[in-house]
């Protein structure tokens, strides 16, 4: 029989953490390999507040080595700076200096007065334009990069169909007010052997594996019937098995003509019993639907 | 029997809006819910005249904060600004400094004259550069957004095939003048009981439901015969069960290298019975196909 | 029978041109239809020449328009233009301070010497660099553009196979050094009669309709077979029932990670009688595999 | 019977190298064909140290050239430059007025004081606004470009099942520490006939052809068992077949909304026989996946 491991594993020596967190992420670190030599992925992915500081820094430690190469060239050769004041103001001047050609702002109350200063300032206003075009890349890379989109609600729950049937539910909806369409689930159970700490994985089927739109709230609904995984299984046996309902979400976004896709997973302490979802959605008096995110989790025991 | 609804809803406490707009848009509200930080998302999706409003309010006040700096740090300190003239005078000289170095111009006519001045400029002048270099890629996101590209007729019609089979029918046309390929469309029908409110949804079989290119006109058909939902159905049951023809239409925009999605729907309203559609291309004296997007909406009476 | 049309349409007055021509292009002209305005597909599309004369003509009327509002503002605001020397040089003069305000080149030896200069100066500064922004983005938008890339024999052959079954078959390379993988093809057959000038279609079989990858050259080949149909046609025939080949060819281009489509038809007079293609690929002395893609459309008489 | 050839080619006049590198590149070499003339792909295909060279050799092309011009509209008509020393001077005078107007640094101690270099000048401050708003579209476009992701390990092994069964492995993983989801893999064998050097394809069955994730590695098996083409085969078999075994790798980049792509091919000199992988993941002290690149390759013999 073939396998259902979705890629994460099936035999470890110990027990693993959960395999998804609840922002997509996995829980892997990965060491050796081929060393990686890829700024453009990293400058993409860290966070707002250390890319502007690498770039300040970047920017100060450029211009510090070009006002040396000034100083060097001696500052007689920029006309317009006062008469030397010792190294630390002459350093400052030369940065000003620096500054105002790699920003190609240059006032021109200070200019280059030689030769080697006229070769160097072209050089450095050569680098300053292309450093802020990399930088435009850079930000419209960060900016255009697919952010997460689809809310899950905190808890899964066990409830009933009007029907009586027994079934697990959890609900999604979209985050944003863009349209997201052509959304499918597919859900799949991790357990891991207590003793033996290798894991297994089965599917879950879905009452409605696809909606058309997103406009509103989407409950997915498993089945706890015969046939099921889960069947029979009481809330001990979920811990004790340490069941994770791993779910993966794909749809489009209209707005970005993007794939978006989402991944979450429950695990057994996440899991309410006996509960059922209340309507996150209403109609208000002018006949507009009105979705309420902060009901996503809204559940009553049945 | 599983669900049609497309994700728009199945039981609501009173009637509802359309479920979806000429535009594509869908009448729903959201509240709540984690606040969304994504001023990217804002950005690119506001109107032009908002967009360039704010980045001038930005602009404008960015530059005020700059010249109240410079003002701090005395405008004896920018050789060349005039001897002082009153508050006014200096916010304008020291504003007029500041928009020269964050745009770069620099003409230098006033230039930083102290450490304090030139410390103040260079950052500027770095914050000048990396603003701009945002507001590029603003401008690129903005551009390159998919567009709303196809045309539908503003009424569906029903009709009598040459066979005399009635049938429903609309069309659609490109409205640009790139190509559209691989088009595949959905239509399904929405029903609100008058009693209860409570929705539901019915597929509807196209005659063609896909072409290969749309350089004319595409009239999709459904036939009306048993089997079909609305089998039977006169004008007046499509108002009293609040019929909602809604269709989805999916393709790829060749040019752009773009899938290209497609919403609109017709209520009970904007059908016209007993019409059929005028051809709306010919072929001119050289032998060219010409379609008259003018035409797109001519019927006449059976 | 449902229709075989891709779209092209089935009942025209008079005789059509080919559909498809040999850059991909449809024989179709548009008319009415609401007005359309979209600069940027406009500027994207137009060749490159009107491109730079676009945003040249641009440039030189917005600062034309600045110029006339510095000599309204007077130009002894502008302090370091000559004397008044009549209005062309008066007009000259304001015209390159304007330019160098908006390229934010900014010497300085002219410069705003007045608040309404100061202001004016100010807001032509932000024009510039936000126009120069456009500009970036209308630059990477006409670049990244996909564009034609597959090559297709300029004639179609009527060839045989070794076991001397009679077949349809034309070649195709990649015109580029990058890979194309993936690839599909679908080939329809349009007749049109001459009689009522209906226009039908039908489906040509392919002995391989997909190949994972397109290093060398891909010949396709459609067996004119019983239930072919072409099948038993002769020349004569295929000139009377103005036979159209249409050929749809789709890949992905793995460079630059986009679908890569490709039309062209072959009409009656681009298909030649019992040839066969000569092989246009070979092995060099290092055992690198060598294709010429001057020999695509090689072909010798049976 | 439908050929299973990829698109590489059948018949070939002498033995061929590999069909692909290690890198996924394929052995062909092209000529002939359409001169192409796309400077974008160049651009965007060529190593760094070569786009920054051939960038920093344009850059001084047009300034020399613009200097030459200054030179020929006589250099007493940029007032600021020194008085005449010799065409050396001359010409690196005028060269620092070019690059200061081209980069819009202006600083402004040189600038133009006739109509003649006003309005070159003029002209070069938009052809250097406009080139560096190219160079940003570039940089761009090299940046976000696919690249290579997937790590294959070096060698392929024959090993046997826990049950016995003889089988063909090898390993793959994610080279960097984004996540790829929705992988799938596609294995052929290409053959040569060592007599006719006539080249044939066949299918490699994969016990699993797809993982939803790849977090850690991914060990891709085929069953050496009857049936398989490469059945019974021994090692001197694999080499006098010229056997490469050719792998395909389709995946999607849940950071960059991109597809990826991945090609590699194993020849009869990297196949290891009786060996088997060491696992090259473990669990450490907090229940994390540890997935060890380096261990990629490790294996020991059965």
């Amino acid at each position: 029989m073939a396998s259902l491991d979705p890629g994460i594993g099936e035999k470890f020596s110990r027990p693993t953490q959960r395999a998804i967190n609840h922002d997509g992420s996995f829980n892997v670190r990965r060491r050796g390999g081929p060393p990686i030599r890829d700024p453009y992925q990293r400058l993409i992915l860290m966070p707002w507040g250390r890319f502007f500081l690498e770039v300040s820094v970047l920017f100060g430690v450029l211009n510090a080595a070009f006002a040396l190469a000034y100083m060097a060239l001696g500052l007689e050769n920029l006309p317009g700076v006062a008469a030397p004041h010792g190294w630390v103001q002459d350093f400052l001047s030369a940065l000003f200096f620096s500054v105002q050609t790699f920003t190609s702002v240059g006032y021109g109350h200070v200019y280059p007065g030689s030769n080697g200063t006229g070769a160097l300032s072209s050089l450095e206003a050569l680098a300053g334009v292309l450093t802020f075009a990399l930088a435009t890349g850079l930000l419209y890379g960060r900016f255009s990069r697919p952010t997460a989109r689809i809310l899950f609600s905190r808890a899964a729950i066990v409830s009933r169909r009007p029907d009586g049937t027994p079934c697990l539910q959890f609900r999604v909806a979209n985050r944003r007010a863009n349209i997201l369409i052509e959304l499918s689930a597919r859900v799949i159970v991790k357990f891991t052997d207590a003793a033996t700490k290798n894991v297994s994985y089965a599917a879950l089927a879905l009452e409605r594996d696809a909606v058309s739109f997103l406009p509103l709230t989407w409950t997915l609904v498993h089945d706890l019937i015969p046939g099921s995984p889960l069947h029979g299984l009481e809330a001990a046996d979920y811990a004790a098995r340490a069941v994770e309902i791993i779910v993966m979400l794909k749809g489009y976004d209209d707005t970005f003509a993007q794939d978006v896709y989402a991944r979450n997973s429950y695990i057994a302490s996440e899991i309410i019993w006996n509960h059922r979802f209340r309507r996150a959605y209403d109609v208000d008096e002018n006949g507009l639907a009105v979705v309420d995110l902060d009901a996503l989790d809204a559940t009553e025991e049945l």
